[in-house]
C-alpha cells in the first residue's frame, strides 16, 4: 500500500450535535448574526468584517450583482430554455462565462494593485503607477480596469464607491494608485483613460485585503444572484426562445435558397 | 419578414450615466444603501425586505452557504484542479449538481407549505398536514423537510432558525404547517421524522413570500459563495489530487493483474 | 473506523505498461481498429457494434451532431465569449441544456418503445401503441417523437433513417411501433402528427438495444462534437457579441427614457 | 436605430424540406455515409477525411476517449449523484475541468509543432526542436508533450499511434519534430524525457491539418463520449457517495472533538 498524503480541510466540520464553520459555531455565531455580505467576506478572506468593511465590501458586491442582459445572461436564459427542471446547471452555465474578457480584469485590476504597493519601497505611489503602466505598454497588454466602454462620460458607480471607500476610512491607497494608473496611462496615450467600474471594485478589493487570486470569486458570487433573478424573470416572461429563433433564422439566411 | 415578439426584460437597464436595477438608481439607491442579502432578497421577489424579514433571511442563506466537503465541493475541486485558469467553471460546476437530490427538497417543502396554505380554506393545519403526507404516501414519494440524515438526536439548525422566525414574528403559519407535517408522518409510519434543515429553510422561504419555484435559488446563490471559499482553500491546500488518486487505484485494483 | 464500501469502476484500467478499456488493450484492440462511433457505442451498450449496427448507430448519430443556430450553441457561443481561455468549459455551458425540452424527448421515446415492447405479450403492436398514446392522453402529456416543429410536410430525416434501418436489418418492431403510436395519435387527436427526428431517433436506439436511461447520451456526445465546432467559428467569425448588443438594447428600451 | 452588424454562420441551415450542413445535404450526404469519427474531422477541419485520414484521426480520438477514473470523471459522477434527472449538466461539468493541465497540453504541442514547421525555413527539425526547447527553457516553462507520468518505462500509446501514422503516411514532419524536441529537451536536461501521449496526439493533430486552437477540441468530443459511459456506470453502480463521505470524514477529522 503506497502511503497517503492526509486530505484536510479546515472550512467546516459537524457531528451529529454540531456544525462549526471557519471556526464558529454555525447556530450560535453565525446563523441570526452574520449576514451574507459578511458570509461572502468571510469566505475570501477568512475573517468577518467590521463595520466599515462590511459597508465597503457590500457595496462592491452589490455593484456586481446586476447588468442586465449580459452573455452570462443569455447563455442561462438558454439553458433554462431547454433544461428547465435543472435551474441550477443554468446558472453554473452562466457563470462559466465569466473568465478573462468580463470579471477577469478584475482580477488583474487587484493583482498590479496588491503587486505594487507589496513593492513600493521608497517610490512614490506615481513612479509605481508609472512603472506598471510601462510594463503592459511594453508587453503589449492593455491596462486592465481604465478606460470606458458604454460609458464615455465617466462610469457612474466610480465616484460613488470612492466615497463610500472614503466614507469607511478604507483602500486609500489602492485607490490612489488606480488613479495614478490612470493618470499615466492618459498621459502616455493622449487618450482619454477614465477608472472604469472594474478599476474601483479591484482597487477596493485589494484594500479589504482580498487576495488578487481571489477577487474573480466575489464577481461570481454576486453573478450567482443575478442569473436566479434572471432565470425567475425568463419562467415568466420568457425572452431567449426569441433571440434564438432571430439569430438562427439571420445567421443561416445568406445560405438559404431564395423563393 | 416574419412578425417578431418584442424582447423585454423589467430586471436592469442602463444608458451612458445612468444604471438601474429593479426601477432604483444603481448608484444612489442601492450601492451603500443595500447590501448582498437585500439584494438577494430582491432579486428573488421583486422588492427590498424590512429589518425583520431581512434579518430571517439572511439566517437562511448563510446557513446553506457552508456544508464543508460535499459532492458539489468535490466536483468544483477536480474541475478547478484541471482547469485552475476558469475558476469560475468550476463554481458552475460545483453549481451543477444542486439538483433534485440535495437543494431540489427545499424547493419540495416550499411547494407543499406554499400550495396547502393557498388551499386551507376551512381546515385546520393539521388536517392539510395530514393530506399532504397521505397524498405523498399514495404516490410513494417520501415528504421532503422531514426525518435525519446526519443529525440523529435533531438538526440543531432547526430550532434556531425557528426561534429567529418568532423573534422577526415571520412564517408562523408555514412553520406550524412542517411541524404537522412531520407529526402527521411520524403518526402514519411510526418513525422519528423530526424537521431537518431543508424543510425548516423551505417553510420559512414559503413564509417570506419565496415563490417555491424560486427557493432552489436560494441554495445556488449561497452555495456559490462556498464554492468559491473551497477553490481557495484548493488553491492552497490541494486535496482533489489525493482524492482522485486513491479513488482510481481503488476502482481498478480488481482488474489489475497481481504481481 | 467505519467498514467501508469498496469502490469499484469495470470500465478501464491501467498500469505503467498496459492500459485495458471494456476488457480490450487499449493499443492493440482498439486504437487503429475501433472508430469514434464504434467507441460510442460500446460506451453506450457495453459492446461493439456488428458491421450493420455500426452503420445504424452512426446514422443517428451524425444526424444529432448539428442543428446549426441551437439555444445551446448561443450559450456556448456567449460562454466562449467572455472566457475563450476555457474552451472546453463553453461546451459544458452548451450541453448543460440538453434537457428535457430538446434532447430529453429522445430518452421519452427510447423508453415507451422499449417498455411497450417489453410488455407486449400477446397484444398487437397497435394495441401497445393505442395503450401508450391513451396514457399520455389521460396524464395530459404529449406523447414525445411525433408532431412536427420546422418541418411541416413530415421531416425529411425520418424516412431516410427508416430506409437505413431495414438495409441493416435493425429496428424493425420499434420503428413499427412509433409508426403506430402516431398513427393512433392522429386517430385521437384528427390532427397531423408524423413522426419526427426525435421519434425516429429514440425508436432506433430502443432497437440498438441502448438502454433508454442512456438515450440521451447519443445527444450529448454528438452535440458536443458539433458544439466545438461552433466556437471555432465563433472564433474567427464572432456572433455572439452582436446577438448580445442586439437582446440587451431592446429588452431595456421600454425603460430607457426617450431623448 | 444603430446600423447593425449581420450575424451569419455557415455552418448549417435548413428549410422545412431541407437541412444543409457544412454545404452537404444531411439526409442523402451524410446521414448513412459519414460516420462520428468523419464527422468530427470535418468539424475540426471543415472537410471530411480521406481513408488515411480517417484511420489516423479515428485512432487519436479513440485514445482519448476513456482514461478510467479522472478528476473530470469524478468531477461529473458527484454532479449525477445530486442531479440524476441532467445527466448532460453533469457531462457539462465534467468538460469544464478539460483545461490547462490535462487536455490543454495537447494543445501545447500542436501549436508549437505548427508554429516551428510554419518558420522552418532552411532549418532542420533538429534546429527547430532545439529553438523549441530553448524558448521553453527561457521562459521557465516545461515542454508539453514529453516525459512520463504514469507510465515510466515509456507510454504504449505512443509507439502504436506512430506506427498507424507511419502505415497511413502522414504526420511524418509533425512526428519527427516532437522526436527532436524530447532529444533536444533530454539532452538539455540530462533527464529521460520520452514523448507521452499528449506529445503523439498533439503531433498528429497538427500532421492532420487541425489548427492547433482546435486540438484541445478533440480531447473534449472524446471526453464528453467517455463521460456519458461513467454516468451509465455510476447509475447501476454508484461510487461517488462513497468518495464522497471518506473525504468529508478525512478532511474534518483533524477538527472534529475526539470522543
Amino acid at each position: 500500500m503506497v502511503e497517503r498524503t492526509r486530505i484536510r480541510s479546515d472550512i467546516a466540520w459537524s457531528t451529529p450535535d454540531r456544525i462549526v464553520v471557519r471556526g464558529r459555531e454555525l447556530t450560535t455565531d453565525i446563523i441570526g448574526t452574520v449576514d451574507l455580505g459578511g458570509m461572502a467576506f468571510l469566505t475570501l478572506t477568512g475573517r468577518l468584517p467590521d463595520a466599515d468593511e462590511a459597508r465597503l465590501f457590500n457595496a462592491i458586491a452589490v455593484t456586481l450583482v446586476e447588468h442586465g442582459i449580459t452573455p452570462s445572461v443569455i447563455a442561462a436564459r438558454m439553458t433554462y430554455m431547454g433544461a428547465p427542471e435543472a435551474m441550477q446547471a443554468a446558472v453554473g452555465a452562466g457563470l462559466a462565462g465569466l473568465g478573462s474578457v468580463f470579471v477577469g480584469s478584475i482580477e488583474g485590476v487587484a493583482r498590479y494593485v496588491q503587486e505594487g504597493l507589496a513593492a513600493k519601497g521608497e517610490h512614490t505611489i506615481a513612479e509605481v503607477a508609472a512603472a506598471i503602466v510601462s510594463e503592459h505598454r511594453a508587453a503589449k497588454r492593455p491596462v486592465p480596469g481604465i478606460g470606458h466602454n458604454q460609458h464615455k462620460g465617466g462610469d457612474p458607480r466610480v465616484p460613488r464607491l470612492f466615497q463610500i471607500a472614503r466614507e469607511c476610512g478604507l483602500a486609500a491607497s489602492e485607490i490612489a494608485l488606480v488613479e495614478e494608473v490612470a493618470a499615466a496611462a492618459e498621459k502616455a496615450t493622449g487618450r482619454s483613460l477614465p477608472i472604469n467600474a472594474t478599476g474601483a471594485i479591484g482597487a477596493i478589493a485589494a484594500g479589504l485585503g482580498i487576495p488578487w487570486k481571489a477577487a474573480r470569486g466575489i464577481g461570481v458570487m454576486a453573478r450567482a444572484i443575478g442569473l436566479v433573478g434572471h432565470l425567475l424573470e425568463e419562467a415568466g416572461n420568457p425572452i431567449a426562445y426569441e433571440i434564438w429563433q432571430r439569430a438562427e433564422d439571420e445567421a443561416g439566411a445568406h445560405l438559404r435558397p431564395k423563393d
